[in-house]
């Protein structure tokens, strides 16, 4: 019988994760209580799952790192190359939840659901028209995995894409027109509604600010990728203004939102607690790529997402 | 210059069918404010644009009745025929409209957003796992022109349709399986989510009743129909057993509903005022068929969704 394969798993992860990894045969899953800990496994162990990156956990033995995320620039990707440690994304795991999720908040606002349900809770009966998706045009910020996912489902549904992606000449989906990111705010001034997916990252910090509002002339906002990447002074004032009609929010600058944001109590606002990749399918589906890409770590299969 | 057609309105329409009909051409519109005045108009006008039918609107005049509904109901049919009137239904101008409606109040179900709502009122973060709607399966009761722009849309999004129809023989849809009414438990038994589109008439009445409620065993409801089809008490004691994770409900058996409805403070319920139907869209579209039926009428065209 062979030995076991020691992987580390970092104790920040969507619930579930460690559930379904417990499930998987031939591993010994390390569950350490910090990072600290997830160092020191890492001495000894050669696998990593995790979506933070710290630099001591580049140990000697490290030799694989699984990231629950799909985007992979929070790591240092030429030093792991340097080192042959092999990384591989969460690419596609996440898309389905977050894309049904982009929806459910962006629906939301259209049908008057948020403010609605603001209403119940005070027995109020105040019927709002709603506006129809169908026709209008979807920009989307971020045409990754997460991205195409939500793309697929407006288009399914009869509306225009667009969008932006930090290398557009990549592009091979569904939206009839991607620009670059200098292309935010010519996305806002088509778009009737723009869904942002973008990861935080040093590039996107702040990208959705006044100009991007502003540009938009009446619309919607939904964010269900990082609250970093949105001026949130600056959305609060084109609310204010009109330019932007309502934003739907699943990410926020700080979390949990304080409790004296202004985004709590504002009508047009619609709030879900950072839950958009959140469904008893992440766990499993994450245990699944991780299956067969620990088939390819020990010799049986290919890999798959495959960053460095 | 021929004289222009007498056309009587309804004091009951959806907000914007007054302005769009105001801007067809070759019509007087006569607009009464109760239905006294609709059946004083109609001793000298043939057209009524309506979705509510009283007999004394059945006058010597009378030609054509253009239905404002989808169903038709609520009309006395043979006596239509038998004198010679003709009614046109509003068939397919409601669908995109409640179709988005319809995902708008599942969404909120699925992805929490109506509980997590209740919580912003009061500043409360707590995440709550969602779960996704694609590979499930969806019942739709009512597979008419609005079911099937739900099931369209369902489809698109990788779940799989059932549902009810008065006459399944005549069903071309998307559905995979289309059962009678007598087959309502057991849309219930399969579904995931089921969604009724029912009408107000003597059959629907409580037919989504305790037995239907108890075989889903886990799901989820939404009601853009009619809130009559529904036992709301048997609702409410399922959504308490578990039956039924949640209700999206755009209608009742009274509204506006009553201050002391149980429904107003249920965390699980997802609630609107009546609005699935109230877009900017509804208005012009109805008033665009209402022009190819007037032209049919005058001579010069023919007639769309003729009922009688």
């Amino acid at each position: 019988m062979s030995e076991k394969i020691r992987v580390v798993l970092h104790p920040r992860h969507p619930r579930g994760v460690d559930d379904a990894l417990r499930a998987v045969d031939g591993i010994e899953l390390v569950e350490p209580e910090d990072e600290d800990g997830v160092a020191a496994s890492l001495e000894t162990g050669p696998v990593l799952v995790t979506f933070r990156w710290a630099d001591r956990f580049l140990t000697e033995s490290l030799r694989w790192v699984q990231s629950i995320s799909a985007g992979v620039d929070q790591y240092p990707l030429s030093r792991l190359e340097a080192r042959g440690v092999r990384l591989t994304s969460a690419r596609g795991v996440h898309g389905p939840a977050a894309a049904e999720h982009a929806f459910a908040l962006l629906l939301s606002l259209t049908r008057a659901v948020g403010v609605s349900m603001r209403d119940a809770e005070h027995r109020r009966w105040r019927p709002r028209m709603g506006v129809e998706l169908g026709g209008s045009t979807m920009g989307i910020l971020g045409l990754g995995s997460i991205g195409e996912e939500i793309a697929s489902r407006a288009v399914a549904w009869g509306m225009t894409v667009i969008g932006t992606k930090a290398n557009p000449d990549t592009y091979t989906g569904v939206a009839s027109e991607v620009f670059g990111p200098e292309g935010t705010v010519e996305v806002f001034r088509r778009s009737d509604a723009v869904v942002s997916v973008l990861p935080d990252t040093p590039e996107t910090q702040g990208v959705v600010n006044e100009a991007a509002f502003t540009a938009m002339e009446g619309g919607w906002f939904v964010n269900v990728g990082r609250g970093s990447a949105v001026d949130e002074d600056a959305l609060v004032e084109a609310i204010d203004q009109g330019h932007v009609l309502g934003a739907g929010l699943d990410v926020f600058s700080t979390e949990p939102l304080p409790d004296d944001s202004p985004l709590w109590a504002n009508p047009r606002v619609v709030i879900t607690p950072h839950t958009a990749g959140l469904t008893p399918e992440y766990g499993p589906r994450l245990a699944d790529l991780f299956r067969r890409n620990l088939a390819a770590f020990t010799g049986s299969g290919s890999w798959e997402n495959v960053a460095v």
